[in-house]
């Protein structure tokens, strides 16, 4: 029976954060630099959830940054893995911006990362933790 | 008909961390100071969510920190509103030590703090945003 | 013959901090957060001086925000030891906040944390050094 | 007369870093978001002085991870202007891992960023200042 | 009748602070960019007491760097104003070592900042809050 | 024969920077202490370059602070190893400050550091790699 599904929905990582001065560029806008890690930082921890091992980056898709996202604006990153090869897997960021009146979030930047289980010498290793018992 | 419940379900902020080298005391295991800070910014968000304007702190409860949290542990925090007053409400914040192997959250941290909504002169409003439009 | 009243007076720890834009939250205001961890360093630098080993904290009393800290503040903050246990000391700390134009300094954030002293296991040790050695 | 192969070299930009242990993972090897990070502050620097006016990311490419950067390792990142178009510019990026015994650098990752010059409402606008003028 | 003897007394600036693993080089010692940005700080707060107005440095004298620091130290930091000038003042910041064991406090670095008082401008202005007013 | 102009003119290092609200004081113009931090980064990456083993700072010379940076500007800073000892090397860092609207540069601040080439019990060692074979 196949515990995958359970794994990948206990897996799935919420980071809310508080767009800083400190993220934002001259205008008032956040960096799509910093984007770009809040993107990897979630991909890590849910990668790392998933596969009960240190995990590493290989690979981010193109991102477009179409919604300017303004300083003092809440954000809700969203990290679920989408595909299981054998010793990666792939990450899909959804970074929400939410509406200060109302509520909604609507979809700002997305992103898919790949990120490869490896073990302390930096080898690639099943990234399903019941493979590498077996 | 009362929308509160709602709001109180849609305010609950998640944030999940890893703790790193520079939130630990040489001991390796993470600052009860940085565990406080965490804390407050996870009521903040959810207050922020839950009034939709701004808010500051007024108080936090006694904190106790019975178990150490380890460096390169996953820790998720949960914000949720639990009482509501005029121009106030607290909000519980947990901090769940994640398992590495297996994947459990086991409470290690909790704490209540009171939030205050305020307009820009720090007057206290309202934190019902209803009985603002009111 | 008592050494204990020297070495807390010498263990009393000062920090002068200036409360930046990144400690503030959109009206300018310090970060209850913000300040919880500025305590918590306070009081580690405190008990650590007085232990003369490793300490973690172990809990925060109940601490209120009474008095708002604008951007741009002088503020001091004071530790020192109140009481001394075997294995634990508590600190109080207290933040005074500073007269731009006089001087003066206000009581603005007062709390008490409990500080363990403990060894390379985390176990905890006599919180007096002649103690360890005795 | 084209002023531009000018002002492409002259905006060439190079930033030298050391990579700390807070920029590494467990395993002491550089982040992945690290990385983007850098990358993205480099192309919006390398891209702020061809335009002489504010500019944001509207895209990243698809970056590969092939090779690890050790904690410690010297890193220089160099960003150039590769294309013109009206009111973007694409910068490419890259990242030159330097042999610690020889000072030798070999290309560790390449990634390319489009930037718009946009004004104070985040309207583009031409991203050569000539055409501004005129 | 002279008030400065205790403008300068009240202005003594001491902050103590643990040094952290992120504040060292790979050896383990402070880094002495460190050491210079923390006497920076102290002599900005020691003479912003000291003029009760917005001060800048405008030059630092020749500082050894004698003694390594190593991380985990406890070291005191104090300015004192030892110059008045019209619209300047000179702070001397000393770098105080803890012995860890004992508590005895060594002199490891001293340096010296020219501070001049500011009006908005950047136009200076008397550093003596009572010239001002006259 | 002579590899040393070579390995000066390879370990030349620049690094460009924006100059960030939280670099700069409450009037927007750069502190001091992080000019002093940023030559000292720049200084220690262009000994450690030429040196190609671990070094620290011995002295900073004096420093003037004539031009006051403001919030938002580019400025690029310089290393360049200016004189060669047995285990020390003296390193001259440049701050450039570059006009927005012409691209143009003019010297800002400009120091010297003396860096010893260390082993790992921070003993000096020669700083010529060659000499350290011989
Ligand atoms: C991750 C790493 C160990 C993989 O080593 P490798 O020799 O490429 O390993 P393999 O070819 O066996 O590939 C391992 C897995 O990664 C996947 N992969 C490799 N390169 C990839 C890429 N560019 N994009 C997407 N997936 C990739 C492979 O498909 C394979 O997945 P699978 O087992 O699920 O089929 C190696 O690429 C590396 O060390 N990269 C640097 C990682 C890093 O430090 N990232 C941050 C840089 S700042
Ligand atoms: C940048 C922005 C103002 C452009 O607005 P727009 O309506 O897309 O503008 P246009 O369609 O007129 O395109 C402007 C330029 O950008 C280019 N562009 C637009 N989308 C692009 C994309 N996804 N990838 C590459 N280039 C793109 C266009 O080709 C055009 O370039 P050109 O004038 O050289 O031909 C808008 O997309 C925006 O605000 N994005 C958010 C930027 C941001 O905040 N980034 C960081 C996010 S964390
Ligand atoms: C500070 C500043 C406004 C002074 O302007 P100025 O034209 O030099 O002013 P003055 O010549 O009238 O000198 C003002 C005071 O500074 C002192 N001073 C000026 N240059 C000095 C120097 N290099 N070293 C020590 N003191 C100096 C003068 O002696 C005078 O002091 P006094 O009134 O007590 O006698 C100007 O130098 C400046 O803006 N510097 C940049 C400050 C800064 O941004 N620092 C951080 C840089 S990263
Ligand atoms: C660097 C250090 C190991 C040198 O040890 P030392 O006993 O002074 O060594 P030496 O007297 O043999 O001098 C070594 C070299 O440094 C030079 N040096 C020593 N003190 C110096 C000073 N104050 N200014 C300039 N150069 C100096 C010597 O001229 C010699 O250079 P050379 O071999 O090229 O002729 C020692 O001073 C030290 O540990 N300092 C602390 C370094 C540090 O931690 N810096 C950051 C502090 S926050």
């Amino acid at each position: 029976m196949d515990a995958q599904p359970d794994r990948i929905a206990q897996s799935i990582t919420r980071i809310t954060k508080l767009v800083f001065p400190q993220d934002t560029n001259p205008i008032g806008t956040l960096y799509g630099g910093t984007a770009l890690q809040w993107m990897d930082e979630v991909a890590f921890l849910t990668a790392t959830r998933f596969a009960r091992c240190q995990v590493v980056t290989v690979s981010m898709d193109r991102v477009d940054f179409k919604v300017p996202i303004p300083q003092g604006a809440i954000v809700e990153l969203i990290g679920e893995v989408t595909r299981v090869g054998r010793t990666s897997a792939t990450v899909r960021v959804q970074i929400m911006l939410e509406n200060a009146r109302s509520g909604e979030q609507k979809l700002a930047i997305e992103g898919h990362l790949a990120m490869v289980a490896v073990d302390d010498d930096m080898e690639p290793i099943p990234v399903d933790p019941g493979a590498r018992l077996a």
